[in-house]
């Protein structure tokens, strides 16, 4: 291994704004402390907090970089103190807390993996986010069950893609709302067992047409606002809806009489402010249950576009116009 | 054991209305099928349903008695076909499905329980409700763990008296918000270890203040709205908060921002139209794990007041007050 520089590339906030904030700049690489391993990034995904990141809305956690990326993928080329689940020269993908956006991030043993057979790196820079978020809510918090009926709003988006084929791969169900027919046709192709337009159609009375007059068990939801009632009339009794945005607000005034009398189960979560035990624990239960699925070549990311590192504005100008389907990435 | 007589004194709802709609008359004494059993009725609890159902808001479920009353205790008197967990002679107690008022009343036999040691009949007929509501919505709804905090609205309610003596024997802190100061005494008596006033106290920055700013565990809640959002600030991380009621109505607009941030697990549920056996479920387990704190003396109802059977109305006109602490029986 050639000796590390000094000096790295990596994109910037200059401050609270549009895309053209997105600068990039010369730091210093970083050192991985105890439990840490440095990565050579090949490609880094792009995602939803990395927008609001930008536009001063998503206060970066205490110990983070103020770099943004939340996930990467590439090579390790350090290790720190006590690091045993990696070594020098694996190849890896990982959530990471933050300086995504750079030729070098660092990020916790604990919460690196290895690279699924058959997946480039770019796709592997795609994965961690998507994978753990659609893991720890529709899995872990929303309990899916084989035979369950899973209904995703955004179900072309990064997570959406994800969520379709995982929920698949464990025998479930699974609905989506998309605003077009691109959309529509997307997910029927990764095997999404049929697609709502909300622009047209009601997505509460089709998912009850779609279940017999069930309803859904799990509704991963990243909408919110008038949703959340709409959600508790879509979801079966003892469902299980969970936040993990609000697009659409995340001030509502649902009925909640209909939360009692279903005894629905209405939760939520964001992934960046969890301990790194819990991220520790959230790969370990991935690694031992849901990379299979990926190195089986049934789940993998759906790549929208690349772009260069230091076109990150651009990436984030196709991320707005919401036009993408699948993930958007940047590779170094 | 005499005959069974052909005909009992119920009492009615004559029509939709206040109190006074409460009217005793004759009725067939009713005849246990397969795996019913005969009571007959020493004591009735009055419930919130009650009165609901007697207003005309409560619609009876199909196949159940018209008449008000949902939980009794007295003796067997009678036993349909494949009964096996109770015999004529039996002192028991139960949540029905309506008909308490009554003096006669069937039962499943998997939901009676016996009488415990040391419970009058009027103590035992004031049991089952709440014992079934507070078991399965504080420890298998919400999951409360010895040593974490319980939250509870409306303390010195029926439901309220009983989750302090349970949640207390099962290890927990218990806080509880009542209205006065009568029933702050009432409920620290009964072991709360701490009664928040409402009238003169807000109770959310008072439960941080106890919880040395970590919030509730569990908050068990009959009143709803504009407490749904204030539940949220009052929450730990990954608090269950547990609908049983909307005193307060069922509308509210609270900001599920705080939800998702806090991981929050909102639910709820009614105990009158679950399942035979959900119901019967409930009771194998209160049986394990609940009926021992009764045997023992740690939980017991509070008897606020008892009126005869044919004084129904006055009965419901003490509970419309709110003035009562603890459990309104009527008596045969």
């Amino acid at each position: 291994m050639d000796k590390l520089p000094a000096q790295m590339t990596a994109v910037t906030i200059s401050k609270p704004g549009g895309p053209e904030v997105l600068v990039p700049a010369q730091r210093p690489v970083p050192k991985p402390g105890a439990g840490e391993i440095l990565i050579k990034v090949a490609a880094a995904g792009v995602n939803r907090p990395d927008v609001l990141q930008r536009l001063g809305l998503y206060p970066v956690p205490p110990g983070a970089s103020d770099l943004p990326g939340l996930e990467v993928a590439g090579e390790v080329v350090a290790v720190g103190d006590g690091v045993t689940r990696h070594k020098i020269g694996d190849k890896v993908m990982s959530l990471v807390a933050g300086g995504g956006y750079a030729e070098y991030c660092l990020t916790q043993d604990s919460h690196a993996m290895p690279v699924p057979a058959g997946f480039s790196l770019t796709e592997a820079g795609a994965t961690p986010e998507t994978l753990m978020t659609v893991w720890h809510n529709v899995f872990e918090r929303g309990g899916l069950q084989p035979g369950e009926t899973l209904l995703v709003h955004g179900g072309s988006s990064g997570i959406g893609t994800m969520a379709i084929q995982m929920a698949k791969a464990h025998g479930a169900k699974v609905l989506v709302t998309v605003g077009g027919q691109d959309k529509v046709d997307a997910c029927l192709k990764l095997g999404a067992d049929a697609a709502i337009n909300y622009r047209t159609e009601d997505f509460v009375a089709r998912t009850l047409d779609l279940t017999g007059g069930t309803g859904a068990n799990v509704i991963l939801d990243m909408i919110g606002g008038d949703y959340i009632d709409r959600n508790y009339d879509a979801a079966a009794v003892e469902g299980r809806i969970v936040q993990i945005a609000f697009l659409g607000g995340a001030k509502a005034s649902p009925n909640f009489s209909k939360l009692m009398m279903k005894r629905l189960h209405h939760t939520g979560s964001t992934l960046r402010p969890r301990s790194v035990a819990d991220k520790a624990a959230m790969v370990a239960a991935i690694e031992a249950k849901a990379l299979p699925w990926l190195a089986a070549g049934r789940v993998r990311p759906v790549i929208d576009s690349t772009f260069p590192l230091k076109d990150a504005a651009q990436a984030h100008m196709r991320m707005e116009t919401s036009q993408h389907i699948g993930k958007i990435v940047l590779t170094v």
